[in-house]
């Protein structure tokens, strides 16, 4: 049987009735009363025959109490990214395969960097902001005199599933890539298109700046004083990563001399407070965390999921498989 | 002698320092002092020696009493797109061959439609103004419950260069695309990666709509009231072409009702009057006629332009020569 655990609304988003009728050409499908709280009676009685269990963002944590009630189950399917927030390390002793489909999530999240980095380096947003203020004529080769995206460097940090991608997306142009990544070497760079580089370097000669880390102890404020005043006038920093990997008060600081830009889809807190400069300050685009998937683009989520859940049923390898060395790796 | 005859301060940027010693590894090279008057004594000296004229926005126009003026002239090269500005049809019978850049001009318009399309279809600008409306919490998949990139369609309003470049931009997305252009067939559609629509349905079934048709009189008008009408609640209309394609009151119309939104690089009339609800419409997003090339994008289409000087000179066929019959069918 396989048990759905996602918290509405957001269920009938991943999996509309469509994706539901895939299921049910796979195996029975239950729906879990209370898909946050996987030990609750109506929920535990499900989990108990299920084989297969299928997350999302907000689904309960698998921790070894929710194993031991579920003694049948041999795949946890996460419609979402990072499976951290769904099972402990535990589920790996009880043979119990995870799989994420944080490449589907990937796609959307490259998207919104790919459109932000032409933008950026262009000059858009700061020709849009520009335009308003006159309301009238505006010299545009004067104003974007430093801008454009013929021969400009993108630096992308961090060579995750998001940084490959958008790396990838950036081989139509015109653009030079600089990697940071402490786990690449610089074949490796080479072969995805673009030259590797310290931190330091990579924000001292980019135009555009987009962070792709995970979030991990060790990455937390990854970004900070030094790193922020690297960057050239007139550049741009994008975040769709987490909040957490930058020193914000420096940030903020930076941004309030006007010197370059920030494109912010993640903050820290998040929302900013209501206080914070990051809502007024012009030269910052402010967007509420929607570069990962939503709308339709939670569908294709519910897709990939489906297709590991068959193959979970069917005793298939995997092709979105989170084994216990990726587990303690990934974000 | 090469004849450059740009004004300033663009012709230093279309051609900075290094690109012109490539023209001087070419052929001598003069500096028109009047590149808007082309008879004024002391350019007219020079125009009298010139083999090849080059040409960028502002120039003079190059008709029967200028190629009277110009003996030895045998190619006008343009930096620029359009050569309509710079050269009348008087040219062919001369003899003399024209070179557009329109190719390199098409590569940024192509850049920020793309951009564009990407944040439309994902409702991401309409996520920031809700964003900073609110400054808190936003319930992002409520708010953007009816979009996504996520096999969505894209519809392409006239296969020109630079439709066609956004077409091909489209490839790597889950996005289908539709395209109108009246001199198109189904089969050559097919080819370029879209399906062959007639204007009516594709601006009925299209989640974003981008305009690329060239500014003629068959063309000047062309989204009208039923166009518009067309359009789905939650779309988006883009505009980096001409203004006057576009029946301008009605589109002000629908966008008041604020059942769609629109991206606007160009206007009619440019800039909008200072009264126009285009510079207020939450629903807008309006950028000051930068789609095209600026900043160092200028040096891409100088680039091109040595190229064509070089073959020229060489007696080589040009690269993007303009013949007479493209020049009455090109914007």
């Amino acid at each position: 049987m396989i048990l759905v655990a996602i918290p509405e609304p957001l269920r009938s988003r991943i999996l509309p009735s469509s994706l539901v009728e895939q299921l049910r050409a796979i195996a029975p499908v239950a729906v879990a009363p209370t898909p946050d709280d996987l030990l609750a009676s109506d929920t535990r009685a499900l989990l108990a025959e299920a084989q297969v269990l299928v997350t999302g963002w907000g689904s309960d944590l698998v921790d070894p109490k929710v194993l031991a009630a579920a003694p049948t189950l041999r795949a946890v399917v996460h419609t979402a990214g990072s499976v951290r927030a769904v099972v402990t390390r535990d589920v790996y002793a009880r043979g119990v395969v995870v799989s994420s489909q944080a490449w589907a999530n990937a796609l959307p999240v490259a998207e919104y960097t790919l459109a932000m980095i032409l933008l950026a380096a262009k000059g858009v947003l700061q020709a849009r902001d520009r335009y308003s203020a006159v309301r009238g004529g505006v010299d545009v080769h004067e104003l974007l005199a430093g801008h454009g995206t013929y021969q400009a460097q993108v630096g992308i940090v961090g060579a995750s599933a998001i940084g490959r991608r958008v790396i990838e997306l950036l081989a139509p142009f015109d653009l030079t890539v600089a990697v940071y990544d402490p786990t690449l070497g610089s074949d490796e760079a080479a072969a995805l298109g673009a030259t590797l580089m310290s931190l330091d370097e990579l924000m001292r000669t980019s135009r555009v700046v987009s962070l792709h880390a995970p979030w991990l102890p060790s990455t937390e404020g990854m970004i900070g004083v030094n790193e922020l005043a690297a960057m050239p006038d007139g550049s741009t920093f994008i975040n769709t990563a987490r909040g957490a990997l930058v020193d914000e008060p420096a940030l903020v600081r930076e941004l309030q001399t006007g010197r370059f830009d920030a494109v912010l889809d993640v903050t820290w807190p998040e929302p900013p407070a209501p206080d914070s400069p990051l809502w007024t300050l012009p030269n910052v685009t402010l967007t509420p965390h929607v570069a990962g998937s939503s709308g339709n683009e939670l569908e294709r989520m519910g897709a990939s999921a489906v297709g590991e859940v068959g193959r979970a049923v069917r005793g298939e390898p995997l092709h979105h498989a989170v084994g216990a060395d990726a587990y303690d790796r990934l974000a």
